[in-house]
């Protein structure tokens, strides 16, 4: 089976450089990469968070770019039956494939070659956010901050789900905008909402955005309600792109994905630099959920302390609290950007240091050597449980983190006694609430907390 | 609390005189009709079916039509707070608002003097439903045929909810338009489910249609999606309005109004002069409701006979199918209405007979003599059935009959013995299945079915 | 030739009902009124001011009005070749055959009869003025006040041509809307040098509204740049709707016709109920025309007064300092509108006394017994006066009028002898500056003037 | 006098690192450059043609960008008064200052430093033109062939330039858009009559491009309707952007830059690659300038023989023809670029050889060593000839070459002798029609024709 997609969204024109760097790649880590992505992306239907699983169903699945009178076509062969309706493409699809193919064309032309962007130039890294995020057109110096971002676990229970929607509908009435990683569960649940929302206040240029990267897309890939999407070359200059173009942040349940983030945040906001800097964020989860942020603020009290605790709210079975706080926060994020002239859409101001800029390559043995005790540098533990846990999710989730283990076993994690035993609790919570993968795959833990004593 | 609205939608200037009409008129007709309408449409939130419980809550609302420098302003006094999110008005209620006002003005300036439209000429009542309808810029002619009416209950369980809310996602993955009478139910589900596959389809310019009337509106207020709201003058000219606006019908389960309602479409098809025009109509439920079918499927046959039962198509439990014999139906009547020159979005070659037209005014009179027989004549057996449900929809939700009926007693319905228990065990069905009213009040029937022998 | 001309501009839809009375009167008024409306738009190329050529010239012309799937189309037979580029209708005049369509079936539908519409109540005057224009969507509530109505002859020499043209671009430069009577010469100058003026700054949705109605269109046919173009039902009603719609006013030199419309705009600011209204108003030409408006405002000195005289400026040979003024005078207007509460784009407040509004149907009889007495009540001078002026005007271009004329020999005028006198000499010297038709065809007056001693 | 300027059309965001190098290099280059290039298009409205005196007046001009939270601004300190309307800036003029910052920041950031683009691969060149316009938007796949290039003369006089004009309002009647290099005179006419043309068939998407470069957009300004405007780096990519971009060429009357254009398309298309594309070129002008026409088909004749004057057509006095060739080109162009593949927006099929692509900088040493004799080979020959017009055309407006002639007397031009001779009679016909420059500067050549004899 073979289609041709017409353009659709921000990207309808490619030189002939460009279209001859992607053909004649043919079995160039380029072209695997445009292929893995597209792939990805026409299997959103699909309910599975397992990419490995996802290659294998697809191996014959095939892509070009051709260039024709009206500008781009992209050929699909073989693609998943998911991403069409009686023979027709998803439309939702169809732009996200053009917003695939414009950012590695891009991130390849501007930076040589995506894979070894490794720029140790702290500014420059934010440069570089900025730069693809803009050419995404993503970045509206005109609207006013109200971007929400939705973070949380792609594994979530009904009633936690019901609750993102729910969140999310109060958000869209508000008129505020929603962002996510991508993926099902959390990630899905609040645009939902929103929709609805949106819906009922007649808003017409609502925002999904949808930050995702190479070696995550094809575990949680975009749902087609997302119409902005964007995906950045590694994991922290997605994270990069998510603090500096959210204007607040909602934390819903989620696992070891969901922690990393929460300490990214958390290490960033408890930087000096950056403490009189409005930065809404907010941990929620429908009633029966409440444990679950018990535990989690009760990890982040005994590592990161009070300071860390205040930087968020614990909202409990209460959307429309969320809805107000947000709403709120974002006059106080208006102001202070007012004040010093930064802008709107991109937090310049925003301090973050290169040890969450610098990308996470998670071997055994960076992995084992993880410095994990209890420190003054509240950051800086941050930093390093943020590592930790990006570690894991990689563990989980990236085709070539999974190969490794299969190869040597599981990461071991070394640290400090109480701190491991803490961690350890936590993951086994995750584990146990199914957070760690979509129910109906048992979970094999990628990892192993060693204690001192052990 | 008094609030100050400003116009959305499409109207925002009326001459002086029209103003001064509502104003002088407080006490008027015209402007009670306005009071009642807004304050249906303020309380669309609510959840009730009770009209009567809606206007003794509110009895101090008010409202003022107020002329300013950039056109109309209406005035609030105590309307209900579930209109305001965060003392803002939702911007869809803010639309219905002025929507009431403008077709009430039209109607008014137009035909003198709404409650008595009473125009016996079918081919003049005709253009009156066109009128109003371009009025309210519902016509656009440049659209192909996709407008699917939904009919259903609005009480309905959460499963056949749920399943209406699949059925309007693969009707708006297929780009098609929502139509439906308004309230919550079946006349919901569809128009939620149509706007998350509008989203994922990027249809910017989707339609949730709302017919409504006045005696209805404040029983069945218009949700929040609906972005073109209605209200026509009685109930027969909203059928009209369905049946020629509308491409397709599904109709989901319901009670004595869905019944009132597929009689309605039935009488009409089973006419001679339409039988070669096209007219998707599904009879569709999730397979819990299969029952509910195969009891109503059984009336119809027993009464109107085979052919009437050759006009729709039974589906169940299968939203995709629903979608794909919609699409495929537009493509027919786009073709028939291409080749008889008629309107793609007013169906004038639908021969619609007097006895479907006029106003029926059910009184105990009336409902007493309906002849309810057996007879050749299926269009016209449709037209007296369609009559003795609207009778009992009316005593079941309009304030003015539940007068009657709190007065008299319930509406006696006599007939042919046979067809008596039939309708007996049907109605027995819906009250049974609690789809005559919303669940937590216990029904009272409005009716009696009084078989001949008693 | 037959052509099929689709819908374009406001109007797409009309009732069977509509379309069968436009096709059944063939030979009614209607259908002429219909037709020769048609013809004037058609033939807006022609250089010609003499409708009667014109109707002679396409005596063969036809027109239907058709109803199809899509909506109307307007069939045309044997139109004028000019209406054409390379076989394909000028957008411009598409549009404008729909605008005849719409107010004419409009008024038709609304008041029955077109001709008789000789309603005696001031304010049922000015509403039927406002429901023509909002039906015609020429009524835009958002808008700040800024059309400015360009008054002129329609025989203007190239000097004075291209200075409307400058004067047009001035205006254009700083935003403002164009309004003017349809014609070339100063009706045509002011909307082609604000063209020039709106691309420059980026104005896309200028308005270039024509206002015209079905006696005049033919003698002055709205030019293709003319994208609101409504069609009054007869001249005083054209008038009230220039004064209504329009927010300032700049005369140019012009023949009797433009003497008409300032004795109008004179007569109605004298009022003393508008007395404290801001309405900019300017009389402005090249330098090589400052001797004609010396002998206006003698005119307007000997005959209204000092009083009058300050209604306006006068300003020779500086399209800037008409652009600022008008600009400087929007603010004025829209500041006294606020402090009304009246609306920005139709002025309510200002009065018009019924000798304004009641249409002035010139005859032998009538302009023979015109009041041209100096008078204390200058608004009622100015009213006589005007009727003067209109009447010559009707004489020089209408075609019934011409009949008249023809048949009965000119109009006599007479009064106060030195009055007489005065008119005599401005009306020759508009003769003498060929203001009263088009160079080329020698002018024969239809009137004269006959002072007491004769 | 000190002015803060919001963005306005496709640039609003720039990242701090491209703010910075734009302050920190207040005496480099690159500000230089954005500060002539600002000086320039704020200009506009002024009639000169020499940069030197622009300089010269506005030595205390300067220019800042400054970034805020709505994204830039740009800060004029002292800029001409003509780009301002009552104290605002001019909408087409802002939208100017932004498209010149756009591309010099793109070269910037892209090539490093716009100065040194000197790449000698020919499909690099071609793939750097595209870059620069696809980022400037001036490629939209979606529409269909119809721009037309209009060549001409800065310095016409009035009749000729009532004549672009007038072909500008036929192009425009046909839907056509307009390209030319800026400036007054031939590049200025056909967008104005254009305008008119398109305001009449509501065409509202019209396209105005404008192609400058960085020596000669001093001399040759923007004028305010150009709404896209591109400042390509050098000559050379400027030609090149004109034949890619455009679908058909107009050349007006002239000089030295007009026959240099001439020339340049003659060379292409003489091509052999490039016989069987088809590319309507007309020479144009009113009956006055027949002989201009004659004397230019004769020197082409004679130099590039009856193959070139094959590839052009010529039309004396007959703007609807013009209208309806170019018109009817565009649907060979269409099929031609349908059957190759080859985009409708951008002509990659075309070829062009290294001699047309690498810039030119005329100097004494390299004007007099031109090899101009006849030869077989007609395209080199082309490119020659073509040289030594651009040669002439920087001595005459670009200050660089203005210094160089100032210093070391003009350039000579040797050759053939017969070759020279027609020469020389060309040149001195562009002088005596004073088409070399302005009228009322007497023009001093910056050229001498050698002859072998001599």
């Amino acid at each position: 089976m073979i289609v041709k997609i017409s353009p659709r969204g921000s990207l309808d024109q490619l030189s002939q450089m460009e279209v001859n760097r992607l053909k004649q790649s043919a079995k160039s880590e380029l072209y695997q990469l445009l292929r893995n992505c597209s792939l990805a992306v026409l299997a959103s239907g699909l309910q599975s968070d397992n990419s490995k699983t996802l290659f294998d169903t697809y191996a014959n699945f095939d892509i070009n770019v051709l260039q024709r009178e009206r500008g781009l076509l992209i050929e699909l062969i073989n693609p998943p039956e998911q991403a069409f309706v009686d023979g027709e493409i998803i439309a939702g699809i169809q732009e996200h494939l053009f917003a695939v193919l414009r950012d590695i064309v891009y991130i390849d032309n501007k930076y040589d070659n995506l894979k070894h962007i490794n720029l140790t130039n702290a500014s420059h890294i934010t440069n570089v956010v900025f730069d693809i995020l803009r050419n995404a057109r993503v970045i509206s110096p005109m609207k006013d901050p109200n971007v929400v971002v939705c973070w949380g676990g792609h594994s979530i229970n009904p009633i936690e789900y019901q609750y993102t929607r729910e969140v999310g509908y109060e958000l869209g009435l508000r008129g505020l905008d929603i962002c996510t990683g991508c993926g099902p569960g959390a990630m899905e649940g609040p645009m939902k909402g929103a929709a609805i929302g949106h819906a009922k206040q007649r808003v017409s240029n609502a925002r999904y955005i949808g930050l995702t990267e190479p070696s995550i897309i094809a575990a949680e890939p975009p749902n087609q309600i997302v119409n902005e999407l964007v995906i950045l070359p590694d994991i922290e200059k997605r994270l990069e792109a998510f603090v500096r173009l959210g204007h607040g942040i909602v934390i819903f349940p989620g696992g070891a994905g969901t922690a990393e983030e929460l300490l990214y945040i958390l290490g960033i906001l408890l930087n000096q630099a950056n403490q009189d800097l409005p930065f809404p964020l907010i941990l929620t989860g429908p009633k029966e959920s409440a444990d679950y942020f018990i535990e989690i603020d009760a990890f982040i009290g005994a590592t990161l302390g009070q300071e860390a605790q205040d930087k968020y709210q614990i909202v409990i079975d209460d959307p429309v609290a969320v809805g107000r706080i947000m709403k709120q926060g974002m006059l106080k994020v208006k102001e202070m950007r007012k004040s010093l002239g930064d802008a709107y859409q991109f937090q310049w101001s925003l301090k973050i240091e290169p040890e969450f800029q610098l990308p996470f390559e998670p071997t055994h043995d960076v992995m084992g050597n993880l410095h994990l005790y209890f420190q003054p540098n509240k950051a800086e533990l941050a930093a390093t449980l943020r590592r930790a846990f990006s570690g894991i999710v990689a563990g989980n989730v990236k085709s070539d983190t999974i190969k490794l283990i299969d190869e040597f076993g599981p990461f071991e994690i070394r640290g400090d006694k109480q701190l491991m035993t803490m961690m350890d609790k936590l993951l086994n919570a995750f584990v146990k609430q199914q957070r760690m993968k979509l129910p109906g795959s048992a979970y094999v833990p990628c990892y192993q907390i060693v204690t001192p004593d052990d």
